[in-house]
């Protein structure tokens, strides 16, 4: 359980990353395949949260893990060593996000152990990530308390294109000026048709609510 | 006080940015203005840290900020209000950071109220704008808490360019799984020569530390 395969991504050569997206979400599609795409802020607790939501689910699905950094692969160990199921770290060569060619790469690796839900954890970056399109079937984004409820304010893009909003360390919000219901407005302001769990992904509060949200899109796409 | 002009910066047309970078802050030490780039996460704190840092030193110096944002124009009313310095919002058309000729342009705004000491507060983003000089005398990044000590390992790049590194939110430090010790070996590992300030923005803690690495700074740029 020590050692994850680390893949070292290549830029992608598709003119068109959109038309490319398309085509590899009809793919997984085809085969049954589900993809979440979760993205975040750096440290806004993505791999804690998957922890506790593929625990949950890990006995009806079988999944895979594909996590991006520009570096290091504590992520993939972290999902390796907690969940047991496969992991593999995706190193994006300074990239600050991945379109849908490097996450065919990683696809690639992982749709050898024949599973049937995918999930990448994207680069930690509020900006980037949200301009390009993975092939995703679904996409999710994480906001932390320690963040503000301000931060769909200055990031309009991102929250314009999450179907899933987790607001995530609410463990915490009595040492922070965060207004629940200010942020709430802000989300729905930028995507009206957002759907927004309030979790804590260290304590399990909300994981179940996001386990049943992803048991639901799961089966709408067979 | 409620009103802070907003620019919409264009995308530079400078085949090198490295060489702008370098003219722009030759012109700068010329002008006798220290520039100061602060980075970090969405959320990290960096507007609280330079409302606290500049009521400390507004008095010795004429400062000017340049908030950057995709946008939005709450940072820089904030910095206006609750300093009273001459604070402009540089909007990016959805760029992830600023490179020398889009500060060069938020510059061209500032400089018209003879400041000496100009700050960058650039977009919340610890991937890109580590890629882009934009021609500052010094730059400084923030690390908070809530985010984790393992961030060096993932944002290598960031870590390894900045001059000054602030850890901020210490006093939540109780409510997280934070290793200041192994954060401080991280910061190092990328960047032997990084100064490393832990800061409360809110508290004020570290803040009079802030300050005297800025006021040397200023110094020597002299």
């Amino acid at each position: 359980m020590d050692a994850v395969k680390v893949i070292e991504i290549k830029k992608s050569v598709y003119e068109s990353n959109d038309r490319e997206a398309d085509k590899l979400r009809a793919e997984l599609k085809a085969k049954g395949i589900f993809l979440l795409n979760l993205m975040s802020s750096p440290g806004s607790g993505k791999t804690t949260t998957l922890k506790s939501v593929i625990n949950k689910l890990k006995s009806e699905y079988r999944i895979g893990v594909m996590e991006a950094d520009i570096d290091s692969d504590v992520d993939a160990l972290t999902i390796a060593r907690e969940t047991g199921v496969k992991s593999i770290q995706l190193h994006t060569g300074g990239m600050c996000h991945l379109d849908a060619g490097m996450t065919r790469q990683g696809l690639d690796e992982l749709i050898d152990s024949d599973i049937d839900f995918a999930i990448l954890e994207n680069v930690g970056n509020l900006v980037c990530p949200a301009e390009f399109d993975t092939g995703a079937t679904k996409n999710a984004m994480i906001l932390s308390v320690p963040e503000g409820h301000d931060k769909p304010l200055k990031y309009p893009l991102m929250f314009s294109i999450c179907d899933l909003v987790l607001i995530n360390k609410i463990d915490v919000m009595p040492y922070f000026d965060f207004d629940m219901e200010a942020c709430k407005k802000n989300i729905l302001m930028r995507n009206p048709k957002a759907t927004i769990i309030p979790i804590c992904a260290k304590t399990g509060e909300g994981i179940d609510e996001f386990a049943n949200w992803l048991r639901e899109e799961i089966s709408k796409n067979r």
